[in-house]
């Protein structure tokens, strides 16, 4: 099959739908260098402002996944589930969730990112446990996911390379807002976990990518549809990100917070999303209703099968377990900064945006792909949205080891923290289902 | 001034607009290749399906404008008055129209292109005259001005090399059709020439680039506000392109076809327009009114000022001017075949595409950039639109040197006259103007 690529592209522009042949191609081509990324980048921008369809999704997607590798988990026992999320403040979620789920008999295979800009990274958190490494062959996912239950690893080179390069192709050139572009990215890394089922975590409010639930729900929508399209089972909720999860926004506090998950005392919000998404997961993998999901979900973290799925996948890939049993282990700061309440009320905003730049700041994440981030530094959140707050009552516990960054990330916290007479009303951390 | 690239692209993808130090720099920079292709058509895309302001094609125009050399025509005694068509078939109108301007007292520097699809070029029909060169440096621009009083020569690579490196880029990605990037285009290249006025003879119909007196009616609004903009006198007419313009379409025979108009025997419509663009230009150059301006157009031809003017100028570019004394020198084909009527009735279209896409297949244009010229080859078109026919009546004559290039011009010619029993109401040749 040949095809003009300056006809194609006017095909877009003129706000038409491209065909499954057409959209191979120009993925393929593209791949193998035979495409200027010239050419590339005006079709990008020409999606951005036109769109792409259900019917396109479908075959672009399925040809950014078979631009490398699949993962082939054929030798798998159990069912296999995913998890993704859009990427949020505080968001650890998946570290207590994958045992969770381990521990209940389904398979987690799970490719997960690092930190950039305001929202944090899987692979950076868990890098806080020594010698823990998210380097796992391809080869050895299945047989730990049949003895373990859980993999959590980085993206190989040979998996989706036309993503990975669309990806820095539209990071280049103002094509990243486009939700067909960041949910064939997001679903053609996820369809090559050669999943079952996957569940979605789509975030809105003000430390999430989409700002609106409106956003969210059409973003949910696409991702679902490319999912069934492809065949398999997806679910997404849309969830509130408009203030971090949990009281701990930085890397090793964030693997202390998710072990007290899994203890049974983690923050109320963490461990009502870490148990929902447990039981959506369940549900994904053939579980027949939620009540059963939900005590197997109990089952698992009260027993301890959970806390111990979590040491044996720790162990697995070379991490230090002595810092699961006792977090005081893991790396610290050297100093503590405390920011107190400067008048009295209740919190009506704790922002996630600011305290995800705040984070960026201190060292803790990354402003840009190459920088190195110091695991020990991070928040400790004092006062949540509903909280009473009396003047010098602690709002966030900062722990650095560089003035120069403290100062820095006061800056950016100044105006996060609103403080209003009334308590504010209650909103659900969970906003949404798709389908 | 500095700018993020990818700032700027979003915010054109946003549909906000740039401000003037912004588009200057884009310019510039890459003008200069310190922006990469791939972030630049990622704009033009964006600038294709979200457009440009007039407050935004200003500084981008002028930005383009100022990319490389301008003429400097300040030694010009006589005001200086430009003339660009957005092209056509048949349309030779230049050729006629600056020696009787030139005649008049007005200077004309014409740069002028080469014929590219369907539409011819004035460099590429002059060039049937043998010996003549239109390459002439700028700096005997001034003196020929002030002694012949017109200029007819092709774009030199110092002028304009934004506009060159735009143009190729737009070519490969899909980034042509857009009002504000073909005006600043057409309108960079124009203000390059350093006129007082220009006339801009906007086409639309079959054989134009805008199909609809609609569009053409936004390009020339476009072009003439970005002409205001930088202080220079514009007038644009609006003419139909929907049948070739005159009998002869081709290159030799357009010129000997000029010659004509110039002798006062030339086909009605190509006189009507050359006359007519002939009184606009000398209003433009300062002429009071135009009864005073028609008087002087008809005395320079009846006169033979005009024919002598362009003598003068083939002349002066190194043609042989017998050729103009005596146009049955130009050169022939060796075959002529007929395409006659097989109904009888009025010519209700005579299809301009399809005679210009003829054309090239016949060798008279290029289908690419690369393609050589047969300037002997061409139609005489014997019946148009109006016209009362019988059958067998001739509708074209070709004059052909290659068999199988006549038969491919003679498939596209195929439904290119329709006949229909009542004579189609008269469509004036001038349907607008701006302002």
């Amino acid at each position: 099959m040949n095809f003009s690529m300056v006809e194609l592209i006017g095909i877009k522009r003129d706000g038409n739908e491209l065909d499954a042949d057409a959209l191979a191609w120009i993925v393929d081509e593209f791949t193998a260098d035979r495409i200027p990324e010239y050419q590339m980048s005006a079709l990008l921008m020409a999606i951005v402002l036109n769109g792409m369809s259900r019917q396109e999704l479908a075959p672009w997607t399925e040809a950014i996944l078979h631009s490398g590798d699949v993962l082939d988990l054929s030798g798998v026992h159990n069912p296999r589930v995913g998890k993704h999320s859009t990427g949020g403040v505080g968001d650890k979620i998946s570290i207590p969730l994958a045992p969770i789920v381990a521990a209940c008999g389904v398979a987690v295979p799970k490719i997960s990112g690092r930190g950039l800009g305001h929202t944090g990274g899987t692979l950076d958190k868990l890098e806080s446990i020594p010698g823990f490494s998210t380097i796992v062959d391809p080869s050895a996912f299945t047989d730990q996911l049949n003895t373990i239950g859980v993999v959590i690893a980085g993206q190989s080179d040979t998996l989706v390379p036309a993503d990975k390069r669309l990806y820095a192709l539209r990071d280049a050139t103002g094509t990243v807002p486009s939700v067909p572009l960041i949910s064939s990215s997001i679903m053609s890394k996820k369809l090559a976990e050669n999943l079952d089922g996957l569940l979605l975590d789509v975030k809105f409010g003000s430390g999430a990518f989409m700002k609106t639930i409106e956003e969210a729900d059409t973003l949910a929508n696409t991702m679902v549809g490319i999912g069934e399209s492809h065949g398999i089972r997806v679910t997404a909720l849309l969830t509130n990100m408009s203030q971090p999860l949990g009281r701990a926004v930085g890397n090793a506090n964030e693997i202390a917070e998710s072990v007290a998950v899994l203890r049974g005392d983690g923050p109320a919000d963490v461990t009502e999303l870490t148990e929902r998404f447990a039981v959506e997961m369940l549900l994904l993998s053939g579980v027949e209703d939620s009540e059963a999901a939900s005590e197997q979900v109990r089952h698992a973290i009260d027993s301890g099968a959970a806390i111990d799925t979590l040491k044996r996948l720790v162990e697995s890939q070379g991490g230090d377990v002595a810092v699961i049993d006792n977090t005081d282990l893991l790396p610290s700061a050297k100093n503590e900064h405390v920011v107190t309440a400067e008048s009295h009320g209740f919190i009506d905003t704790c922002d996630a945006m600011a305290v995800g730049l705040a984070a960026v700041r201190l060292g803790a994440g990354r402003a840009t792909r190459d920088d190195i981030i110091d695991h020990s530094v991070g928040f400790l959140i004092e006062a949540k949205v509903g909280d009473a707050v009396s003047v010098g009552n602690p709002l966030v516990r900062i722990a650095y080891n560089d003035e120069a960054r403290l100062r820095s990330a006061l800056d950016a916290l100044q105006d996060a923290w609103t403080i209003t007479e009334e308590p504010p009303s209650p909103r659900s951390l969970v906003a949404g289902r798709v389908p």
